[in-house]
């Protein structure tokens, strides 16, 4: 595909991945009309956990900025397979879920989710910008440190 | 009420219970538009907590999907209270939340709420598929082993 | 703004604080045709934190509930701020997500959220009634208790 976006994700050397879809019951995307519903993303890469461990002691907040990209990343994948490879029918970012897994005494779970916020609005300028809730969890499946949930709106 | 989706729970042997409004200022269900938003729903039956504890301890990840199925029977009753008895006007599941009660190590989340997802498509076949977050906590009210929310489409 | 909910806030004796933007690329507010997203808020006060610490052990469930309130007024700032001045455009409060930062035995999580429950209907009546969930965390942004984002119908 040729698009505006396409070429943004091309200037910032961002490559999407090729999509999995779970082996499971649910689904990566879910279209209710004008709004599409991307599951929780995990930072994976080609099929493997690039990062597993808590916040407040595996990793650092830079360490964990850029789990959040990662799966900030995959969100952007997941989004252009449900938009039949058309990232330019998003017109904007809606919400971001930001779950970090640290430990109790962690507080920056803001500067953590950053890492996707900031590559959604790197992504799509102004659109790009979201509600957001962060929180902590002290256990995330197969202990990855971040996982993000998104609602966009398209086209 | 003699509807589809009626005579597929009688097919599954699933009876839905009667539902409770929480005593308190929030509500089971909330239209907007075409979405039904539901409420935080615990493994709770007959107004009795049928689980108590945390995955990772005191109980298994066979268990814990008891529980989250549970939770998705519970799920079912309020749409279909919300809905004045009819569930052949749901167009489909949207998105589930998952909320484990999980010790820190834990890891098997999504296995966990497969069991609310597993029903939702034994009960609505593909339209059933939904997007999902599944996350851990490591507390929950009333020390139930998982919560699940909802978000449906209707008619 | 001489508006009908001005009215009732000033009857309840509410003042909302000034709102401040996040310094990040996330928005404290977004539209999505009818329904208004507000970013997860927590218990500030003029720039400052009125409360860190968790519940069961910093604090009690009345005090979780006075900071539950208190996200609830700031949500309430956000609103009015996102609808350009006038809470009349408010049809009602579709969800409330509710974070409690617990430790692991905590159990009274929906009496902590009720907080903002409570004012939500304290302000638009029945209209203010709404979907929840409550759930714990063992970590959260600034080591808040309590952090709390809200979907409402707007005109
Ligand atoms: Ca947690």
């Amino acid at each position: 595909m040729g698009g505006k976006i396409e070429a943004r994700l091309i200037d910032l050397g961002i490559d999407l991945p090729e999509t999995r879809s779970p082996a499971a019951n649910y689904v990566p995307a879910r279209r209710l009309g004008t709004q599409l519903y991307i599951s929780g993303q995990v930072p994976q890469q080609d099929g493997t956990d690039k990062f597993t461990g808590k916040l407040g002691s595996t990793y650092s907040v830079e360490e964990g900025q850029a789990a959040a990209r990662l799966c900030g990343i995959n969100i952007l994948a997941q989004l252009k397979q449900a938009l039949g490879g058309d990232l330019d029918r998003v017109v904007g970012v809606v919400r971001l879920g930001g779950f970090v897994n640290a430990e109790p005494d962690f507080t920056d779970h803001p500067k953590v989710i950053n890492g996707a916020s900031d590559l959604m609005v790197e992504v799509f300028g102004e659109a790009g910008r979201h509600a957001r809730a962060a929180i902590g969890c002290y256990s995330l499946p197969r202990n990855v440190p971040v996982e993000v949930d998104a609602i966009f709106e398209v086209s």
